[in-house]
């Protein structure tokens, strides 16, 4: 049986319109090389701290898609030099980038890195 | 005007089902706690090493979604004990489970566990 059997052909049936290119990260199907694993773990291993994650989660959900320096150090109950020295391992590992403004640095993540981590954790 | 309003009424149209659970994690968007944190640290920490994330890759690109450890010894150039080794850290990091048929264990994904990780790589 048809899985469309069932729906209404009424005219105000409006199907949800789902923007792929927003919504999945393409699945990487090939085996990623030698090379590739080296460059993808320095990126995971910045990942692999909790304090890290915190900060990067906070980042990718701020409302305006970047948050201050001084509005991360509260949430994660850590002082400022500690704060400061993660957000330097997540940058340098490409995954934030910072703009100074002021006294103070603005954090946003970097779309295509994540995507490619993204993209390693895809499965079938 | 209607998003609809150029499909034809025909009985033969057939849309696309897609499956959103194998397609697109939902994006995380509140904040991960500190107790959250620290578990998925765990899982970067496993994935913070370029041999481990070509085994998982290896793993999760097999055409039959399962892949037999005698087949990730050569692509990754590494010894049987090394390999076993990796292939044991990634299992107790809930990444992926194996199932022992005779001589070989033969290892898939957990897609609920790596479907956890993409959240957190989730971006706005």
């Amino acid at each position: 049986m048809s899985k469309n059997a069932a729906v209404p052909a009424s005219p105000a049936l409006e199907l949800p319109v789902l923007d792929l290119a927003d919504c999945c990260a393409p699945i990487r199907r090939e085996p990623i090389d030698a090379d590739g694993a080296v460059t993808l773990a320095e990126a995971f291993k910045a990942l692999a701290d909790p304090v890290r994650l915190q900060l990067l989660n906070l980042i990718a959900t701020a409302d305006t898609g970047e948050a201050c320096a001084c509005d991360l150090v509260e949430p994660v109950g850590k002082s400022q030099p500690t704060v400061s020295h993660h957000l330097k391992v997540l940058r340098e590992a490409g995954l934030i980038e910072g703009e100074k403004r002021g006294t103070w640095v603005w954090y946003s993540v970097v779309p295509s890195r994540l995507d490619e981590l993204q993209r390693v954790l895809g499965r079938r």
